[in-house]
């Protein structure tokens, strides 16, 4: 009864921004990312009749607290749908990353365990399945089953049992490469789960932003399809702003950007108005990861790294899905 | 036929975004704005018959282009009104302004204009016709004619009779502090007009924007009233942030701000994190003006100029309506 398995993690290129069910992790709105090589997560779930309670090592070291509360409540999950609530498990998690890199954990993180637990346990499960699965641990972790580009569909059900990730092209569809900016003071001083409440509860923009939604994705699929970087990169740019701009009208405002956030925004601006194609996006905090095409990757490192307050600059392509190993 | 004005620029505190009316310069939402001591304009005017063409000197400088377009355009209104479009003008400006403060000027300026012009040519107005013909000149400048705190009521009329300022609370009924922080580099690269219609246009944010207005007028006209700077303060921050957000949406999405208007941003929000009342707010330019109570005058100071990028930070306090010399 044990399995290993890997998954890497994903940028979103329209957010997840907001749940319709706090619950069963039921997002407002579909959200569209690519999974990248650049990060990712190996994890090896043995169940055993013997043991009486879960164990979690994370990078060889045994975690306890909240993650550790977050992996037995997931692992709850599993035993309850494969009927075996007697079962403990000792879960070994590996992140594997070049540098600091500014990538979540969570996303390769809860892909990499929804997909080993299911199948030591021995659970029959289809992608979209599994997918569910892994979103009740992660929403953004259910677009990490598929490599490239993936659509995490916001389904319609009140149970949620219609919401889950579509694969929209595989990762060798399409070179583009992401650039994680990194910045040197780069704590976050409001989680992400609050802010996206927070904005859900308060903001007098957030109607507008989940209304805006299905043009973005319209946009953004016909430029994938078509391989347009200005397409994709415009539309990925404008989707963050309009995410991060919801932020500012929540009851009390507030912003995941730095001043260095602004001056990276700036940068890729400029760079544009060189005539180099490149677009960024934001997630929940201050970091900043850059668009482009490998034949701009040399101009694009120099100019990212010369940003004062910039640490780290990592460069990922498009990257796969599960793989058990 | 000749008359000298002086006139105070105003600083928004509830923002003037968006015109429902492009010609007679109808705003969409009511506004709110504190008159300020630290710069005004000076205008004399002079009619002549013999004279074939206005003349416009700003600083003892004649001025010709756009900015002379503007004036006579204005003047051509005044003209109309007193039945005397035989009459040109001379028109004599000062600015007067410690120290490069990052004021407009069109807010003192057309104010200063409309009142002597009107003095100058005979016209009896009363102090909302003064208001409307300033309107016309510069939006926001039609809230110059009063002292202290002021409103600008939209109205709701076509023809524009009932968009005029009105006055809140004169100068003396609070002495607040607002520093003008004046960035390095701080040349615009989207003109306040250009953005305030693209926005309009374009932004699926604009009509929450509107909506939002009059409870955010509602609050800071009560906490004018009870001099209270976190009501006042926290009001005004909040609007000024959901304002620039309505630009993020915008298509294509635009912003304002440099990396040093969020390193102001910060430094305010430290302030208030270490007990000091602090708010800030930003007009469609990456300049900060921050409103804080006499006696943290040098803490404040201290704060700003120590910003790595700001190059002036100028002080103000409140300042009287129209004065004839």
């Amino acid at each position: 009864m044990q399995a290993t398995a890997r998954a890497h993690t994903n940028i979103a290129l329209i957010k997840y921004w907001g749940k319709r069910d706090e619950t069963r992790i039921l997002p407002m709105n579909n959200s569209l990312s690519l999974t990248l090589d650049g990060f990712y997560t190996t994890t090896t779930v043995a169940f055993h009749e013997e043991l009486t309670e879960d164990q979690f090592y994370l990078d060889d070291q045994l975690v306890e607290g909240a993650a550790y509360g977050k992996v037995t409540a997931f692992l709850d999950r599993i035993r309850q749908t494969a009927g075996r609530l007697d079962l403990s498990a000792t879960v070994h998690s590996t992140n594997h990353v070049p540098t600091a890199a500014g990538f979540a954990s969570s996303a390769s993180g809860f892909a990499a365990l929804a997909a080993a637990s299911a199948k030591a346990i021995g659970l029959d499960v289809t992608d979209p399945e599994l997918s569910m699965l892994t979103r009740h641990g992660s929403g953004s972790a259910c677009r990490s089953i598929y490599g490239g580009f993936v659509e995490w569909e916001k389904g319609t059900q009140a149970d949620g049992s219609d919401s889950y990730a579509v694969p929209i092209a595989p990762a060798d569809h399409w070179d583009v490469r992401v650039a994680a900016v990194v910045l040197s003071s780069a704590e976050k001083k409001i989680l992400s789960r609050e802010g996206m409440k927070r904005t859900v509860d308060t903001s007098v923009y957030y109607p507008a932003w989940v209304e805006s939604i299905p043009a973005d994705l319209a946009a953004i699929k016909q430029g994938i399809c078509d391989k347009d970087i200005t397409k994709v990169g415009e539309t990925a740019e404008a989707n963050c702003l309009r995410m991060h701009a919801t932020t500012l009208a929540a009851q009390p405002p507030f912003s995941y950007w730095h001043s260095t956030t602004m001056a990276v925004m700036e940068a890729v601006q400029d760079l544009r108005d060189s005539g180099v194609p490149a677009y960024f996006t934001i997630d929940a905090g201050p970091n900043v990861k850059v668009l482009y095409l490998p034949e701009q990757e040399e101009t694009i490192r120099e100019k990212l790294q010369a940003i004062p307050g910039v640490q780290d600059v990592t460069v990922s392509r498009p990257g796969p899905g599960l793989a058990y190993l």
